[in-house]
This record gives C-alpha cells, sequence and structure tokens, in this order.
C-alpha cells in the first residue's frame, strides 16, 4: 500500500482556510487524495481531515520529528490559529491492549491485526489474570499479568504505568478490561485510550449493562466505544450498534448477542482512530 | 379475510398447559394456526396466544359477552389459575388518537388505517391544537378540541376524560401528543394507552431527546413504543428501533430522520396491539 | 433557511482540482461551507461537490442564466475538462410525480413536500388512473388522468411527455408508476427520472418482486431507487434498504412491509437529488 | 446446561396435530417448553419444533437407537403422515469444516466452538492448502490437506468423501471453501452441508460476487448462508445480513465488510442448524 500523509486540522471557522490548506498542499506537490472538513456551529469550530499522496511533495516526511514540514506549515497555521498534525499511513501505530478475562474482543483484535486488516503494532498485552497467555503466545505478542486487587490498586496501577511508559505506544484499547482506572492515570492518556462498552450509552451505565437491558424489557441492545475519560460510560463516542432482542433472550442470550456487537464495534473504532480519522471537540467526535 | 379466534392466557407456568389447551381448542372443533408460548423464568409466569380458525367450532363465539365460551373454558382456566381473553380477528378494535401539533405520526396512522394496513376503527381524534383538523376532515375522522393550559389542566383532562367515556375505544394512542397526563387519568387505562417516545429509552428521558442525543454526540438516534405508566417514559416497551446519525447531522436532521423512525415504530406497536400480540407481564412485554 | 451556492464538478483526476476550486470560491469571496469529492480509479474521474455561503460572493449569483459565474468559472473549467453546474439551495426544483393506483410512496412525497421536508414544488401529478386524485386535491396539486392501454401506448405516451414540456420540470419521479416507458422517452430524460423498484436490486429484476423474493425464501427484503435507463432495472442505483422477514411472513405481508421501505427509500433518493447530492458517473452514483 | 429433547415434525397440514403432540409429550410426563409451528399454505404442509424438559419423561431417551420412543410414537406419526426426528440438547452433533486459504469463517468458528458458544465437536478440517493448520493446531483439531487440481478432482473428492465417512459427522461446513463440489458428491448430503455466499442471494451467484457488486454500484452488500444443493448458490437459505456501503468503498473495502457479514451470517446458521432450528420444505427454511 502506498503511504499517504495525512493533516488534521482543527481552528476557530474562518473563510479561507480550505483554499488556504489546499493551496499549500498542492504548492508544494502533494496530490489531494481525500478532503473532509466540519464545522461546528456552536463551538464555532473548523476540523478539517485532509489526506494527500505525497509521492512528489518538496518536503521531506520521512524526516523524524518533521521540522521542515512545521516550519513550512507554521505560517499557515498561524493565521487560522491552528492546533494540527500530520500522520502518514505507511507508519503502523503502536497500540497496547488491555483485557481481563472474557477474550472475545483481545482475540478479535489480535486476528485483525495479524491478518493485516488492522494496520498496527502490539508490543504488548496487559492483564489482570493469566489466562489469555496462550492466544498472546499464538500471535507471539508478549503479554505481561498484573494482578489488581482491592488492596493493591495503586501499585498496579503503577506498574501499569510503567509498562506503557516502557513500549510508548501510541494508545492503549480496554478491551474488556474490568477494572477502573483512577483519574490520574485517565488524564495521562486524553484521547489515547479506548474502551467498549457493553450497553447503547447514555443507557445502562456502570456494571452489568445486559442485566439492566434484560430487566428494562428493551427490544435492542447496544455497544458503544468511547475514549475514557474521568467520568465513568461518557467519554466522547466514536462508534455504536445495536442488535435485535426479544423476550425468547434470556440474559444470556443478551451477552452471546452483545459479545458480536462489542467485538465489531471495537474494532471499527481502533480502525477509525489507527487510521487518523477520528477528531474529538468538547465531548463529541468528528469521524472523517 | 377470515375471522380467526385468538385466545390470549397467562397464569403460573406448570406441566400439561400447552396440551390442556391445544386439547380444549381442538375437541370443540378449533383447527390451531399459530401457537406461541414463553415461560419466564424469574416471575415464574406462562403466557401463551392461541390463534384458531373457529368455522367448525361448536361453541358460538358471535354470541355477545361469549357467556358459553366462558362457561366451557372455565374449568381449565381455574385448574391453571388462569387470566384470560378471547378476541377475534374480524373485530375491528376502536382506537382514539391523542394529538398535538406535530402531525407526522397521525398522518401515518391516518393512511394506514384508511388503506386497510391497520384493521381498526378510529372513532375520535383529540388534540390540543386545531391544526390537524384538515386532515382528520380527510378522513372523516370526528376531530375534537381540548385547549390544555396551566390553569385548566384538570378541567381539560375531565373533558378528554368524558370524550373517551362516551365513545369507549379499546386502546388510545398518544401521537406525539406533548401534553403530561396525570396518574390517576393514566391509571384507568392500564395497558390500553400507546406513546412514542423520541429516543432510545431508557436513553434520553423526559423532553427534548434529539437535543439531548445531540450534546451527548451519540452514533445512532431511536423511537420507543410503549404503554403508559405513572413512571414518565418508563412503562413496558413495545417495539424500538434506530437510526444511523454522524456529526454531519445538525439537531434539525434528527428531528427529521428521527420523524421517520417514529412513525415506524409507532405504527408497528399499533398494529401489534390490535392484532392482539402484546402481553405485558411486569413492566415488560412479550410480543408473539 | 439561508441560500448556498452548490457547484457540482466532474473532470479527468489530475493535481491541484480541490486547490483550484477552493481557490476560486474563496477569492471571490464565497465561504465553503462542505466539499466532498471522489476519484474513481477505474475511469481516472474525478467528482466534486462544494457547498460555499454565497452572501459576500462578488459574482451575482441571481442572474438568470449565470452568465458572469459562467465567463469568470470559464478558464478554470476548461483548463480542467470540466463538466460542471452551479446550483442554488434556495431554488426550489419543480417536480413531476407519475403514479398508478399504488398510493403509498404518492402520499408520502405529497406529505413531506407540504411539511416542508422536501423543498420542492410539485406543479404537477401524472397517473393512469383516476384513484388518487382526492389526495392530490387535499394537497392543492394539479393532477392530470392520462390512460395506458395496450392499443394507446404512443398516443399516451405524447401526452405526458407534452404535460412535462408544459411545465418544465427539473425532474420526474416514478412513485410506482407501473407503466414501461419507451427507450425514446426515457432517452430524455438521462438523470433525471427518478424510480422505486421493489426489490434489492440487482435481485429480482422486473415483475413482481416480493412473489419473486417470497418463492426463493429470502430472510430480508429490498427496494431500490435508481435513475431510469433503458434497460429495465438497471440504471444507476442512488439508494437502497433491507428490511427482514421471515418464513411466518405471507406474500401480503412482505408487501406490507416493503411498502414502508419503498417510501423511505424513494424520499431519501428525491432528497438527496433535489439537494443536488448524486453525481452519476458510468452507471454509478456518487452520494455526497 | 439441561438436556431438553427436540421433536422436529413434518406432516400434511390436518386440524388436531398441536393438540395431539402436545398431548402425547404430556402424558409421557414431559414438560413442553417451547412449541413453535408453521403451516405453508402452497404446499399444505404443516411444520412443527416442540422442545420439552425429559426429566420425568417415562421413556428413555438415553436409549441409542431410542427404539422404545420410536414405538411409542408411531402411532401418532402413522395417524399424521409424520416425517420426524427427535434431538437432544445435550448431544454436541460432530462437524466437519471444509475450507481453502481465507481463514476468517474458520477462526470464528473455532473460537465460537471452543468458547463454549457452538455446542458441537468438530472431529475434522479438511482444506485444499495448509495454511490453516497453525489456527487448527492451537485448537487442537485434527487437519488434514487433501490437495485440489483441475487434474485430480475425483479422486481429491473420493479423498474428501473416504475422510467424512470414518468420522461419521452430523453435517458440514463451507467455511469459505473455494472448489465447486460434484453433484454426486452434493446428493450423498442433503440439507447436511451449510455453504456461505458472500452475496446478498439470489443477487451475484457465482464467481466473486464483491467485484460484481462494486460493478453494480450497490449501496448495500450481503452475505448468504444456505444448505448445499446441486445448483450453485440455489439451496434453501438460512440466514442473510447486509452492511452499508458507499462510493467511497474500494473492492478491497466490500470485502473487508463483508468478512465481517460472512462470519455472522454463517455462525448464526451453523448454531441454528446444531440448535435443530432449521426445517427444510421445498426450496425454503423454516427457522424456529
Amino acid at each position: 500500500m502506498k503511504n499517504s500523509a495525512i493533516l488534521l486540522i482543527s481552528c476557530p471557522d474562518r473563510k479561507g482556510e480550505v483554499a488556504t490548506i489546499a493551496d499549500f498542499v498542492y504548492h508544494h506537490g502533494g496530490n489531494i487524495l481525500h478532503a473532509n472538513e466540519h464545522a461546528d456551529e456552536e463551538s464555532g469550530l473548523f476540523l478539517m481531515r485532509v489526506e494527500f499522496d505525497p509521492q512528489d511533495f518538496d518536503i521531506d516526511l520521512a524526516q523524524p520529528g518533521l521540522a521542515d514540514f512545521t516550519k513550512a506549515f507554521s505560517p499557515v497555521a498561524e493565521t487560522f490559529a491552528m492546533t494540527w498534525r500530520l500522520a502518514q499511513s505507511a507508519h503502523r501505530p503502536r497500540m497496547i491492549i488491555l483485557v481481563s478475562k472474557y477474550d472475545h474482543c483481545l482475540v478479535d483484535l489480535l486476528y485483525r491485526q495479524h491478518s493485516g486488516e488492522l494496520a498496527c503494532e502490539i508490543p504488548l498485552i496487559i492483564s489482570n489474570h493469566p489466562d489469555n497467555q496462550p492466544i498472546a503466545d499464538f500471535y507471539k505478542i508478549p503479554y505481561v499479568v498484573v494482578p489488581v486487587s482491592k488492596d493493591n490498586k495503586a501499585a498496579a496501577e503503577a506498574r501499569i504505568h510503567a509498562l506503557i511508559e516502557e513500549r510508548r505506544p501510541e494508545f492503549m484499547v480496554l478491551a474488556r478490561y474490568m477494572q477502573i482506572l483512577s483519574n490520574d492515570f485517565v488524564n495521562r492518556y486524553p484521547q489515547r485510550m479506548i474502551n467498549i462498552h457493553h450497553s447503547f450509552l447514555p443507557a445502562f451505565i456502570g456494571a452489568r449493562p445486559y442485566h439492566q437491558a434484560f430487566e428494562r424489557g428493551v427490544k435492542l441492545i447496544g455497544a458503544t466505544s468511547h475514549y475514557v475519560t474521568e467520568t465513568l460510560d461518557d467519554g466522547p463516542i466514536i462508534e455504536q450498534d445495536v442488535v435485535r432482542v426479544s423476550h425468547q433472550d434470556t440474559v444470556e442470550d443478551l451477552i452471546r448477542k452483545g459479545r458480536d456487537l462489542e467485538k465489531i464495534v471495537l474494532s471499527r473504532a481502533v480502525r477509525l482512530h489507527a487510521e487518523n480519522r477520528v477528531l474529538v471537540y468538547g465531548n463529541k467526535t468528528v469521524v472523517f
């Protein structure tokens, strides 16, 4: 697959932004492949994703740190007060997976990565249980057990933090990791930690959502993938989906049907994130 | 369409119920067309819907009050402590619609009734606004305006109650009726008043659910049709559905997309109710 | 609603197109609201839709014929060999509806237009049956009956053609019009005649698709809205959707469930077309 | 999980069938858990599935060959000219998987079986390629490679046949097995061989359906699981589903999106078959 460059921009909405950015890319020899933008009326924010073919681009994008690109783009960025970053599709982001005992999302992500569908590296799996070591071994991914009990929460989190710092991942995925993380921990990784919640948020926040759904007698159940924030199950939503249920379905049936939803919703969210298609504004996402 | 008889039963779950009921129908000359049952493990309740062809049935089902059928079925019903009722598909139930200004659900229901898709009678439409008189006139349905203000709520409700008592409908439909009804009023019509709420309940209970959904940044919006109970938006759910939205959708887009959902979800629920396919247990429904 | 200008472009895919177009809009004072583009690798075609706020645009877009805009844009268009047109959202396109006896799509379109959801004018309804006169009268839309028999097909088509020429609509909608139109007729209105076919094309082309679907025992049925071309049910697809069915559904149930699909799929397609969001390339559509 | 007995019946539609069957179960001490039936008007066929708790059943269902049950039920069966069989949920059916190189369906089925979601045994995987040996080894399932070339088709099929006869599976699953099987082979296993076709049948029969779908410009793609019959992609459909696509999706995107569909549709079909929920009549299925 050819490399493409992806410029992600967020700034106050003003006239001339699309033209200026398109011009910048064009005059440096880039060929725009996709351009998407969104203006949020409430916040007055302009968000844009430009993907271009850098083959004839006259600035070196292989340069670590991208000093030349930064220098060239800075005048444009300053004019429009842009927050921006440049990603490249050839770069495979590093993703650490946290998981407990339930293995369906883990197995699904590992298969997708292995088959090439998810273009990322997995330097490490962290779990509070040893159960999923065999599948990690099968895919040759390092697997570290950090047991968590009510007495060692802080120490366990410190250990997880150290493991993450060592491997320097671009982002983390909570693939049914059943431990609540502290605010301090969460705040270290804004928009870099993706969770799967097994309900159609904001319905059934918190524990045992399938049991809650069963109790309420809903006719559809859902799953939601979102960035983790301080408030439980309240972060910016990346992707959601639902499946039909009926009075014939027991709680066990909801759990079974839900597993397929969780896998698909989480893997879509991870893919969108890894492909630099998600921009966050306020507590919402734009998915380009 | 041929008439069919529909026996709806709810009782404690015990061995021999299906056999006994099937036997009863068969030995009186009925031909079972459809039989559905559900055993709820939690409550130990057994619910059943038997639809049979009464052509050769040896008990007169045309008899008003069904005294003969009641007499014949009572021994069975008593043995199993059944709550039961017998409906007939040839009977077109009477449905009163309550509506405010938004007309999409009203227009939809009137068209479906007129085209024969909804096999029911509409003896009356009640509204707190005169706006929907023309479409009621087009379909030749009586339309009565009962204005509601914060000062006349009790009187208005009494007037609505009187109108309902006069027409003796089997059930009522709140087709986007934007007034909160008192508990006294609601309790008069248990499992006989169907509401459409414009969210995927239990998410976004209460006012302005599309605005709430927009604020939360969900990726799907929903609609829910349920029986009205004392607690707002909390009654037994009959039907739900969702549609995909994105950051490109404004609140106005959500409202527009939601209208199609509301129409379809409400009309499905009304149809299921009118065809005697919904049984309530606890705060849930079985939809056969 | 504010007016916006919509520039629709199709041309060979070359570097610099996005920049040049964005630049043109910007330097004439337009503020780009939405820009979407698609490059089709197979045909080497580039397609673009740019929506901009013309409030400060320095070329008069109120001018009939748009001579000034054409003059100003021609150099750009010629450089890139563009096929283009400029639409404006404040302009309500004129749409003629053709319909036979089935009224569900007609009733749906009329309601959506009346309620403001479809921003278009309906100068005329043409039918081969008088049945739908009352609903046309209710919405005060002229309704002309052109009977079609196997002996008068050519004359009937000539009459329809004359009626269309008189009213000069931007496009026509076949809202379950059950007559085959001649190639001559069809070819007069390329990409201007929208049909609804009651199957998931290319499955079940031709007559009685619900019966075909029932025979085949499919588990989902569909509806497809497409531009009419010479080959039956083969034109560029604008929108499709499906609904679940089961062995319990009779042909009549398929027809009933299908009606809701047809209404929604056709109304979405009409809306997309009326909002200038559909571009055709080869036998496919881009829906922006 | 408790054992339940499942009686599957197909016979001409006559009065008294439900009552007679329910009676039989009841009088032998069985407690009916679920009863579903379907009368097909066209063929005059009655199909029924009765699931009952055999705990107090007075006929020994542990008896191999079920001679006692057969003897007891024969009078009923003969009276109504029934084709019937008795299954038990505690019995885990044996399923052989045939697969080529694409591994997504195989990996999915193996995981579901391993996790307990699919209650069946997998005595063997047969493939025409060695590629999927490692995942078979991981799950400790025997894997035999039977290479197929245009010169050895008959011999290869004979070898596959021998392998199947050795292991005596209840059914086979073609989990993207890319070889056409001969009519002789297919006819040995009526309603016992489940295939996944990567289109919404009957659209895009035959080779490269995603390419066909891309060419046609459809807005949804599908997958279909069906029993294999002599006519290619024409057997009784068990399950179908679809997913939305757009002009932005390349053929590769269709293939990727389709993989998730294929996995879910095939695994649903396998589960329904393994749980004895599918009855075939003519070229259709009833799914209870």
